[in-house]
């Protein structure tokens, strides 16, 4: 089978700079969910026709191995299909997908395709309640499809009529040219219609055969804003059913977003609207709080995740604690049970087992032991201003709250540093490092006034 | 045309000390929803009709431009109106209105005052599945008006009627006061109905004519919690769809919440959970990240806003970087290519272009020059406990982490500070200043050890 | 009244090493809902027939005072009640439940056991509008149930009742016995079903009556985390329903979720996606903003909390004003007129009234008294990696910022502590304290450069 992917359409009632098919549906642009569905398939090539946007639609899919056909011209879908011509073979029959129809899936393109057999025309359809303004699909008595008739030249009957067109097609491969050949562009837009093909075979005497897919939501479009929106919560309330039928508890299955792949293991819970951006892989047991927002991330199994952290490009490791308020940057590694509390951030660090910061810290470019305490309101000052250095805390060491590590520096095993320290060289292991200057209460001070204005 | 705008309502049902009419939809009360409604239809004056509440209600509008008449007893609409007579001219057309219809549309209320005309009676009416309750619309076999119906009174045929009344009218002005002579009180609740004026007009050979609102929706009044929420949500679906006309990317248009003026650029994006308050001006590209509130904010083109963000009272230059987290307060106004990170609150503060404040901050009451870097755990300490002074970071200064910066005081062009300093004067430009006590290490001491309870 | 609660299915489909019975809805087991609602019956004594999980199941409920049946095979529901035979009186009716039908309501259930009598069988229906795979109740001419028929022995006429068989009834002690005895498993599953008690009833000529919940949605039963969640939202939507008829304000019913019990005054107003868990209570006019999670926690009148919020076993007094992104953990007691700003996390500690902690810091295990000001960043530093100590702060105290009070400490009243103080010795009352090195500024010091790698 070959593939040709209609994606020349500009889309000006979306009201962007951004051509139609490049708007993100689920953080992945229309087309990409088109083109992957496309290679699912395996087909012998895949063209896309592209117009509108031109190269910044080639170049948002550097690495597709597609065909790409430049439609200088927007005259019709048949006309489209035409500049995908001298990429096709006369051998494969060619199934006709469309850049702006992002949810169709494999296994009904599949069906559409085994209909087809490689001599048919074959077309997906839907029966719609209100089919007003679709094309309707007329059968004969024996039930065989016999023409596509438009909205405003159908009989009354015709009207009534609920099975219409989705314009997605399997078309022999022999038979195309041919019949895009006879498509005419006598109509009211002058435009040529791939529609046409239809009647061009019904002439032919080459059957048409038609399926439907399993649901109506995977044919539609997008044109605007409202509809994009549309799609992508029918899309994410399919990821939610996905991970219920997994056997993940939602406690709304209306409240969460998969914006890319979500692997769960054994009874993992997700509470209310949380995010998932990239990969995100949660291990046996994990339960993510409310409101937070994890982007490739690993946690693995019995790590519970308190409700509003923020994780990117972390791995987390079993048993931890994390949040509220977590924040865990690119290059942050956990191992087991690492407690991060509140309003911690976590930044190309590893921690290792057992260790904690519960509160108000800072912990970027350290490498932080096992069993290490990080006092609330520790800094480690990784950055002069040009230059980053890192941090090393070794096992079992406790860090005094309100400390600067000014990196590079190393905490020695089981080290105490003092509250308030100021740490510009390595503390040595087993011993109290402090910078502190006694206290001293000033006898006369008198406290300031509110001044007057 | 005149208004009379009935908001004498108590609204027991609501179960609140607040008079129904200064009950908040999308933080503002149902009342002025009307009036605004009211207002832009540049009547020749505007009459609200109030009583439970009294002057709590006149005290939540100083600035409008209306006429107040005290209904002290509730006798009913009719009864209602009559107060507003003395305010009312014999000229002009009467649009009535309700305190606690707040979602009516100025078209809507065009279209009746047109088809009013100036000598007829014009009701607003609506088709309802369901019609129960409510006051049927009874026609002639012309089609004419003849009268309406309540529920209790209703033949099985009338019953069947699904055009209701909305108790929304435009009544001749010379007509008025001789139709509300004309009600009686001679029924269950004792009380005058508007609603008789149609069987008046009737009477009197006036025309009685009626249009029907865009969706039934603008004529739902409320009377309890649970339908303020549903207009709730109503109104907030209706400020979604209106944003994705407009072009905006709204992830879930079920979970945005417009209370007030949203104004949006081009190829906006705002993710799920995010509530705008006040006036807010997003510029094009912004992107607003998940569960963000933003309130009275401007925003310039390009600048990323990371989930968990709250802004009130804060211009922010574009293309910034803010958040996760972030914390804007009123005064707060970033140049071009600011970065505020997690945990960091700026109040009352200027900051200038290419400056970051990336972890743990408190910039108070602080003028920040350019290609400044504050580090995590800064604290502009603005308040001695009686006044509050300003801190000055003049360009290029870096602010090493964990430092206070005691105002008043001001930190020279170029100038470092050093980790934990607490800077008390002022740091000349380009130097390095600190207050820091060398390091030392306690050898004799040994760690503590759990103590026995 | 005895009841038995048929509480013995694995729920493979459940996809959890968690019994079926033990799956949360709204952080309580589906058994524990049923256990609740057959408590408020106040029946002579209840008996739960388990199986699956076993011991697991037992000892979830350790405090419940019923007898415990076990069904070691699952051999169909009629076997599970046969099993607690032993534990059932002859003199009173049996009510009938199951373990995973969490939504029934206590008066459905009493007006169930009024239809019954004593002496009669009644069983609880529903009108379905699509009742496929039910068991549906056949009627005489005089309406009286003469069975029910399963789906597949149906004829076409039996198929098109729409009045189902929910599984729940109330069979008259004396006769139970005896129809179980009856029961045959002949039948594809080789089980004996309860249902089959209906024909004994019958062939008995015991009266069988019927009665129908309120809603459709209480009968629902819970196979998979699909209906799981789905009886999840039907549950919280209740919750909401129910705030709103009390006269609380939520700005979206769908976004706000009660698991477990929330009491609130008069004129309560809850932001979208809050999360209430355990015990809350809100006094009158507590408004809580969006995307809060309060847990165990009392509020008194008149505070207000920001969005971003996270209170865990806390008590908070009047006219507070909390966050954004204040966090109170266990032990957090706040007097009246306390201001906790945003990222300060307060553990175990009382404030008394006036007080404020604005910005970044850590309170805990402290003491402090009224009309104290603590500054950003000031950390009690109430671990010394072993032990917990307490800080007491007494009245009027003012706190510099970036302090840090090394516990256990006391800071007098009226004291002053000046910025980035380390206080390790009590500070004496009504004077200025301080700990601090004169800045120095190094005048030979030039800037690092960015370094080659």
């Amino acid at each position: 089978m070959q593939i040709v992917i209609l994606a020349a359409g500009q889309g000006k009632r979306m009201r962007s700079v951004l051509p139609k098919v490049l708007q993100p549906l689920s953080d992945r642009p229309l087309l990409g969910h088109v083109l992957r569905t496309a290679a699912s398939l395996t087909p012998s090539h895949t063209c896309v026709v592209y117009g509108h946007g031109g190269e910044a639609v080639r170049a948002a899919f550097p690495d597709e191995a597609v065909g790409w056909a430049l439609q200088a011209e927007q005259l019709g879908t048949g006309h489209a299909v035409m500049q995908a011509l001298p990429l096709l073979n006369r051998e494969e029959p060619v199934l006709i997908l469309y850049g702006d129809v992002p949810l169709l899936r494999a296994d009904t393109l599949r069906k559409l395709a085994d209909a087809a057999g490689g001599d048919k025309l074959a077309i997906l359809t839907v029966q719609l309640d209100d089919p007003t303004g679709y094309g309707r699909i007329v059968r004969d008595g024996a039930g065989h499809i016999v023409r596509i008739v438009e909205q405003k030249d159908a009989s009354e009957a015709e009207r009534a009529i609920r099975e219409v067109n989705t314009g997605i097609m399997v078309v022999p491969g022999g038979k195309l040219a041919g019949w895009l050949d006879q498509l005419s562009n006598d109509n009211a837009q002058r435009e040529y219609y791939l529609t046409d093909v239809v009647a061009a075979a019904v002439r032919d005497g080459v059957p048409v055969v038609s399926t439907q897919p399993a649901r109506v939501s995977e044919t539609l479009g997008v044109n605007d804003k409202a509809q994009l929106a549309e799609l992508e919560r029918i899309h994410q309330r399919e990821n939610a059913d996905r991970l219920l039928a997994e056997g993940v508890t939602l406690r709304d299955p209306a409240r969460v977003d998969v914006r890319g792949e979500l692997v769960c293991g054994r009874d993992v819970e997700i509470d209310v609207g949380c995010i998932f951006e990239g990969r995100v892989e949660l291990g046996d047991g994990v339960k993510v709080g409310a409101h937070s927002v994890l982007r490739n991330v690993t946690v693995a199994a019995g790590t519970r995740i308190a409700p509003f952290c923020h994780f990117e490009d972390a791995e987390v490791g079993a048993d931890c604690q994390l949040g509220p308020y977590a924040r865990l940057r690119p290059g942050a590694k956990l191992a087991e049970d690492v407690h991060i509390g509140n309003f911690v951030e976590v930044k190309n660090s590893t921690i290792a087992a057992h260790s904690k910061a519960n509160h108000l810290a800072y912990v970027g470019d350290a490498t932080v032991g096992s069993r290490v305490n990080i006092g609330a309101g520790t800094i480690c000052c990784n950055y002069d201003g040009a230059n980053k250095f890192r941090t090393v805390i070794e096992d079992d060491v406790f860090i005094g709250s309100d400390t600067q590590l000014v990196a590079p520096v190393t905490v020695g095993r089981g080290a105490t540093l003092g509250a308030g320290t100021t740490l510009t060289q390595d503390a040595p292991a087993g011993q109290l490092t402090i910078s502190r200057v006694r206290q001293t209460t000033i006898e006369s001070w008198t406290r300031p006034v509110k001044q007057k204005k």
